[in-house]
Formats: C-alpha cells, sequence, structure tokens
C-alpha cells in the first residue's frame, strides 16, 4: 500500500509553501534542491492548481504559492484531490465483487485512514516531526 | 493509494478457503475460477504457506486450506505479511526527511487504517457484503 509519487511530490511541494510564509517559491529550485524531475514536479503543481491548492506567479520573480493559508488546507483533502480515481483494490474483476465483506470493510479502514489525515492541518503537518515514524506497514 | 496485487490474490484466496469449511480448495480451480494468473496465485499461496495461514495437501484430493479457524485470522495480520516493505510512501530520499510532520500523521494515519483491519476476522470478512462499498478514495 503506497501513495502515488504525485501525491508524495504534491505534499513535499505543499510543505515547502507552507513553510515559505506565503512568499513564492520557483518550480526549478524546488526540483533542483529535492532531486526530483522538473517535469513531474510541473505536472503536479498543475494539478494543485486546477484543485485550487496553489496559484502560479508570471514574471521574473515567478513560481508558485498557496492559494489560501496552510491552516485552511487538510491533508486529507490534498491527499483526496491528488489520489483521485486511485483504487484501495480493485472489485470489479473479482467473482466475489459485491459478495464480500472485504470491500465494506476496506472502505471503513479507509474512511479511519482518511479521518486521521482530514483533522491535520498543512500547517500542522509542516512543522518539524518530532521523530522520524516508522512508515513501513510492517511496523505498524 | 493501492493494495499490491500480491495482497488482492492473498485476500481472495482466504476468503475462499474461509468459505470452503475446511475443505482443501486445488489452486488450478481458484486461479482458473478467478480468472488469475496460475503463476501468481501459486507464489502468493507459496506466501501463505510460509507465513502460517494455509497449509498445502498433496496427492490426488491435494489443494490447500487455512491452517487455523477463519475466526482466529485477522484481517491486519494477513495484510501486514503480504504487504511487508511497502512503504506508504519513502522518506529516504526526501530532502525533509524526519524534519516533516508529514511522517508521524501518515504513520498515525497507517496505524488507524490497520485498527480496523486487526478488529476484522477472516470469518467475517468472509460474509459476504450488504453493499458493494466505495474503494475509490476521492469516495471516501
Amino acid at each position: 500500500m503506497q501513495l502515488t509519487q504525485h501525491t508524495d511530490y504534491g505534499l513535499r511541494l505543499l510543505i515547502v509553501l507552507a513553510r515559505a510564509d506565503g512568499g513564492p517559491v520557483a518550480l526549478t529550485e524546488f526540483a533542483a534542491e529535492h532531486r526530483l524531475s522538473y517535469h513531474h514536479v510541473a505536472k503536479v503543481a498543475q494539478k494543485l492548481v486546477r484543485e485550487g491548492f496553489i496559484v502560479s506567479h508570471r514574471g521574473r520573480s515567478g513560481g508558485v504559492s498557496l492559494a489560501r493559508s496552510a491552516d485552511a488546507i487538510t491533508v486529507g483533502e490534498v491527499v483526496r484531490a491528488l489520489e483521485k480515481g486511485m483504487r484501495l483494490a480493485d472489485c470489479s474483476g473479482c467473482v466475489l465483487a459485491s459478495n464480500c465483506g472485504t470491500s465494506p470493510l476496506l472502505a471503513r479502514a479507509l474512511a479511519a485512514f482518511m479521518a486521521v489525515l482530514d483533522g491535520e492541518t498543512l500547517a500542522q503537518a509542516a512543522k518539524p516531526g518530532l521523530t522520524h515514524a516508522p512508515w513501513m506497514l510492517a511496523a505498524v
């Protein structure tokens, strides 16, 4: 179980923007500093603009900045927007299909996962973590 | 965010075995009925044997069956065993690394997700679902 690279890059960019105190950040500098593909970063940024999380500035200063306060954006809405269309699993090809208790179970587990992300703002997530928490599913 | 195909196939096999009332199921028949690659199913079954969830029977009857009661297996332990080594995201290459609140946040969200799966047995998951719940993340 893994977030898409799209979501990973999007969260990194939004956290950097949340720490930039509203100041615009150049995507070229962000991509270089984070050693990410500029092409991929630019695509994620386009998506974040379309979804209303960031605004893009033209001209010499250029760059992107948050469209609203980091206090007014939850991590949950960002993940929903960037993971849109992803499935935790795909019942459609399964002969068990709806005749299976796993589907509502996974839906409940996913709701619990999202409830935690909905409860935290980008401003909170941008704060340095106390520890580098284990992300390995096996470590949970 | 998506469970691996490995976990998907593994859960399907375990649910079929939980419904088989302890009777062995031939992997060839399971793969054919579910229109899955026998090679992939056999690999998942080997893993489930190693992890102590199923036992394999030799001879004409052959097949695999649950190693213990479906009441004594939680969906959480199955997902942990099959997703082992997967990461929700990978901080290792990120310059923010541990200096980021997203890591503990995702760990908390993942713990909430697993808590739901830990609270349900394979026997419960094997029961027909009332509805075909939305698995689209955006639908949560």
